[in-house]
């Protein structure tokens, strides 16, 4: 299959789904990552062009480790809304991966880069295949019941790999909320979440997610490895 | 009553409550069809004019055979974003019909169209009526619980010649779905849909809507059919 | 795998779940029916004992027709409440079956007997294996919003063979609905169900269920057939 | 129509539907009144022989208001459990009342006494006319979405004098309630929920509700006055 | 702390979390008040340009009363729609009143320009502090259930002082819904709601909140007053 | 305050409220802890009565950690059910107790025994005070949506303390989920989950909760510590 993950940032995708992707890679399916945005707020510092230009590289990089190709729609960070623009590049992009599976952001999340790029994921009929959808968690797993989860007990290594990519965010993150969290690893965090979600599900490290219908359909079999 | 309903795409509203509408036109009550987009994606081979005029006829010709009028925002199929236009086109629209009654997709829906659609019908106030607001569910009614039922025995068979009309979309269907659904006839889901409802009722045919808050008001009486 | 299926009266199970557990069989898995109640309410003429006795038989032989074993926990229809008796007999018939897996109503089901059913088969460790859990719909699925569904076109035969040994039952319902629903057959209406549940996941026939946890637990990999 | 309106406690009645039973009485249907417990521990003071005598005569007043018969299954006040008893006599009042419509709690409500009531009110086929099913609130209000609302603008009157009946429950509320509301006046509190929901439905005073499926049914028609 | 209140509409504030304003004042914070759009919408006689002054105006007043400064995006009414200058000039507006805490519509609510005025206050990270987050309920509290209540018996007459300032707003409203509601006093509806949340947590008077996540993050003791 | 936490088996409460209840006590205030069994299903090996005099022991002894006093309904494990004796044997323990607050099971708990001791903790006036009420989450917190969270930083090391000493529980769940999950280590499991409520909080270590109605009432201020 051709899989394709969604994130409105560079981060999101290895953060939530990583080891599902990682596992996917293993297994001989073609993986796509994308963000719609190219992340050029993180940083208290750098110039909007450099911080998106690391973070991009960040991303190729995570991507890298499980052979995926990395692409973005490079729109500014926190200023993703709804045009014409958008909804083409959503188009031309999953024509360009052909996915047999999207997966991207749950619709209610709380951020409105990462609800708009879950909203426009489901056009009636992007490419001639029409693609299955899944939804994976935000980072703090807020308000979300997963109704399937996939153990990553046996990749768990490489996505902490991938998510070690990101060291620019792993940064901001940390000096954004060493106020609140004291000397919270960011990582930690990361392996906290598929801890917990491993326990729900009976092994050691799992990722959450939930089914979405796409032009109507969901399918009478596993789709998730 | 003034009735409109309202779709994101020629078909949509046919499909989900044709049968309420001809109820409707039936009692008396002057009924309006109307979409935001002109399904010009719906078809694989023709040019966009060409299949935007063809499916508009046949939304004309589905409104014809209850007696209602047809009318089309014309905005291009999967690129209805909200902006000011859209915003502008829809009050004139809700103008120009008067309605006590719209009825529209469901906020949660899964397409962005139908999305959009279902939230700008309701500014504060429109025009001098307030019109009260129903949702109708998707084709296949995924998600959906209805918490009121219109009996459509009596008009199944108006129903089922406005769908009828959709013959380009018939056939784009059918070619989309061929490979996973196999011989899947459109029409038969649709009497599977209605005949679906009519159990959970206690009728032959029936069609699922919710009623929603407007201006924060819905009415201690019941308004559809 | 041991599969068992618990519902409150003869044919619930089979209306709801027939097509898996046929399916379940042709894989080659050992299934068990089983029903806390004997359905002794269901006839306006005959004695309760008589009845019992016959939609007790005409549910071991839709068991039969799969292979499975058929149990009684035998409680008078319409008379099951929770108390040390019902759970004794619940633990001791999950002794029996072993089962991996549970199928059962949902626990917000409209009917004291299917609620108090579902409910009871979670004890915390009513045997060695801690067995899997998941919930059926009710035959109208109202109100029940599936996460998983189960392809039985090919078994859709079997499953209304299966719905057909229930002859008094279906005698007894059509009765019942005839001033309502005036000459509804029931088998129509289950094939209906079946239908829908199938567009919505792309075939022809299926059942829908959500998986639950049972003892903090759901498994990171598909269970249905 | 025939119509039951079941409470577990004399007063839950009076408070959450009185104003619809009004308006049923008013348009010549038939209501009864009922109770599954006797009330007797509503007072601090009086032996429960006492209060329990007391109780019930004040729902036969606020029952006689409105030309509707009182009926009491007798229970122990914070003692209605599940069991044959409650079962074969909830079967045996219905069978006298004969109700084309049940009007009871909602199943989630915070008391066991009142969820009791509402879940043993659907056997499966208690009599031959399957009756309708609504749930009214609780009478703060908490977590209950109404579906339906009934204008009880033209019983308001109507509805205070049958509240009034319960001297014995207000005084005993204003009691427990003093230090935390402070002088707060039952009846106050009484006419607040009906203006609040008469502001959602735009009319003056409103009573909510949800209609519920029994036995597998809902109609395509209101049957809320 | 300093407290920011977002409302699309001059009035939304005042009628939904004015008490609450208030409090947060009397206790020696610093209370902003912000609205997207100026109302420009509400007349029926006046120009545009004409009632969106004095709308403000009376926004302003409002504000003074409690000591909070007002400021305003000055969209245009039911125009409010997701684009690059909306964003930034959210992120402006937080940057300038630095908030501890925003108030704002819950982002499910009817109407689009308050649907968007919430989801746009939780870009990633818009100043220094991440602000926490809760939503106010609509005027008519549809759809809502309050995790939190907080009472405002003490400020009540000051919020009704707030809400007295919106004159312009209590005459349209009260035109709109004379047909409907006959002479409704748009004021006395909102002690209606005040009380009925007050009924819910034992006060007289209250306003209902849900506490909501942002940047992921919700902390572990009360913030509202 | 005194505070009552009820949970059905011995280890419930402090697996899922134990940081809490040391809070409280380490606040002065006076903390009961109580089970409705006494746990004599939770060992392969040992008679009933043996194991359950060893887990009340162990209850007692946690409970003796934070000076709390442990009372047990002495119930039969799995073997709780709704009648007259537990109903009574409640409103006599919350009268020995008199709490202002009741932490309890979830109502919709996946366990029987667990559903009904929370279900039964609410009778409309057990003694003068009517306690508040608050459900803690199941140790795998599946399926529940905190709405405030208690930080346990500071006496984590003595929840792990009272976690310590069900050692029984510890073996035999450790015996049960061998097979599935490996070595887990189930106090490292309570270490994942309160690490988990604490990411989402903004804290080191937490537990989650929902203030819930009790006699109509949840309170506007802070309950939890």
């Amino acid at each position: 299959m051709n899989i394709l993950a969604i994130g409105a940032h560079p981060d999101d995708i290895e953060l939530s789904c990583g080891g599902t992707l990682a596992k996917y890679a293993k297994q001989g399916h073609k993986v796509f990552t994308a963000t719609t945005t190219n992340g050029n707020i993180g940083s208290a510092v750098l110039p909007m062009e450099e911080i998106a230009k690391i973070r991009k590289e960040e991303a190729r990089r995570a991507a890298a480790i499980i052979g995926a190709e990395y692409l973005c729609l490079d729109y500014d960070d926190e200023m993703l809304y709804d045009d014409r623009s958008v909804r083409v590049n959503m188009i031309n992009l999953i024509r360009y991966c052909q996915p047999d599976l999207i997966i991207t952001h749950s619709p209610d999340d709380y951020n409105p880069d990462h609800e708009l790029t879950s909203k426009i994921v489901t056009p009636n009929k992007p490419c001639d295949k029409i693609p299955l959808l899944a939804y994976f968690e935000s980072a703090s797993g807020v308000g979300f019941i997963p109704t399937e989860y996939v153990d990553i007990t046996d990749v768990w290594e490489v996505k902490k790999a991938m998510c070690n990519c990101h060291q620019s965010q792993i940064a901001w993150m940390s000096a954004n909320y060493k106020e609140t969290v004291g000397d919270s690893n960011f990582l930690d965090d990361v392996e906290v979440s598929a801890r917990y979600r491993g326990i729900q599900c009976g092994v050691k490290y799992a990722e959450g997610f939930r089914m979405a219908y796409n032009a109507h359909r969901i399918v009478p079999y596993r789709v998730l490895p």
